[in-house]
């Protein structure tokens, strides 16, 4: 079982994130990343359609005989952690409860600020975790919905990502929070023009160490370390021409010899007869 | 057959500028309008992934007897209109036929600008068909991916919108062509700040006007034409949350009642041992 990989998954490149940290915290872990880069953006779609794609990468990862999964994204998070763990035999690790603590832990006003996409603010799933932590505590939500495609079209160092950080967190400098979540996996791309734009009295709080510290805690505890040379894998849903781009930049190294295209897609309108859902405005966020 | 409806599918909402084309020009034929808002955008993604999913929707609405099918996105258009004609027994109009046409008998300079997603330019298809029409006409293209999202955030007024026009058109004014066709269907959305941005010495070609006067001539060259009140259907893939604002807003009724959710997906795999696609870095662009 040790030698199995760790399933690392997102919507598409921001679980690269995660990613990362797992190569550097845990650097002789195996690790399978899949991104559905066919079907990315997940932040403007309603919650059904992210539980459904989320289960078919999940069925991915477990029929690869993942050891543990990696949520590396906010969105899938929010939308479909129970229906996860339902389906998972193995230990599935969330991206947003451990980014929680993080933020608690660091905040001195008790004011905190989270930004992510608009599926994720709807859930409310944020104020929920931090209520559960210290009833005291503010959170205040804002959903920023061009940020994942600025990021994905590789646009952080361009005049329209400060155009857009300006609009969706400039209020945080009024509201006073001293921590900002950034509350989806692709924003840590942003950081430089999001931390330019709050300003120093603004600390931001990245999901992928506390999220890769709570995984190396697990794989210690149930003795499912690995060591030796690493052996990793990248597969995408669609051959997209940014993901090879930004996966050789953030990682540093060249993948494009690890990287496959695949499908997950399972054979759909199962248990959906007529394939007609009859929940289109409970649905809606 | 004259009863049927006319399918009309896009990718989300940007087909929506050729429905409402259809209603104006055609106004008793029915309309079937298929988005697919579960996994827009399709312009950032590769050409085999574009065609599997456009695939399914014409098996969509081939299931449902349209009597002719209006393929309403230009990225569509481009990666995957051969295999379309190959699968539809119903005939099949094109969106980028038709609009070369309108361009090339408005230019008068034969300086011809064209603006779409990165998978609709690098196809090169308006290259070609303008070339089949006047060799000697200059084709001057431009990818511009970040209008999808604008537009079907909502966007169309926002300072961003301006930003972004500013750095894909402005070119077009030295370029100095007359004519810039506007290369998918969601741009329509955008024409006044591309207007404003290029200013009154450059003509905009929207393809809704000439691919609904296409439809007219088949529908009347094979007698297929119907009379009395229309009764239309609008299926999403997914409850987006901008669908029926941006519907209701540019149909000008409110169509709440008539939009379904639907599934479109086959199942998937077919014909793809093991599901791992080898062409990963020739199906990028």
């Amino acid at each position: 079982v040790n030698e199995r990989h760790v399933g690392v998954f997102d919507s598409g490149v921001g679980g690269l994130t995660v990613a990362r940290e797992l190569l550097r915290q845990l650097p002789e872990e195996n690790l399978l990343y899949l991104g559905d880069t066919a079907r990315v953006p997940y932040g403007p779609r309603g919650g059904a359609t992210i539980t459904r794609f989320a289960l078919e990468l999940v069925q991915f990862l477990l029929d690869r005989e993942v050891k543990a999964l990696v949520v590396a994204c906010n969105s899938i998070s929010a939308s479909a952690i129970e229906s996860i763990r339902r389906l998972s035999p193995v230990p599935v690790i969330d991206v947003i409860e451990p980014t929680v603590r993080a933020a608690v832990a660091a905040t001195r006003t008790g004011r905190i600020g989270i930004i992510g996409t608009v599926s994720t603010v709807a859930s409310g799933v944020y104020e929920r975790h931090a209520a559960a932590l210290d009833s005291d505590l503010q959170v205040i939500a804002q959903a920023c919905p061009l940020l994942v495609p600025i990021a994905e079209e590789g646009l952080a160092d361009h005049a329209v990502a400060h155009l857009m950080a300006e609009e969706y967190v400039a209020r945080f400098r009024e509201e006073a929070v001293d921590v900002l979540i950034l509350g989806c996996t692709h924003y840590p791309l942003l950081k430089p023009v999001l931390a330019d734009v709050l300003g120093p009295g603004v600390q931001l709080i990245d999901s992928a160490g506390p999220t890769i510290s709570d995984l190396a805690t697990l794989l210690r505890r149930r003795g499912l370390e690995r060591s030796g040379a690493p052996h990793h894998r990248f597969c995408v849903t669609d051959a997209s021409y940014k993901f090879l781009q930004i996966a050789t930049a953030m990682l540093g190294a060249d993948v494009s010899d690890q990287v496959e295209q695949v499908c997950v897609e399972l054979p759909a309108g199962e248990g959906l007869p007529g394939c007609i859902l009859p929940d289109l405005v409970p649905a809606m966020v």
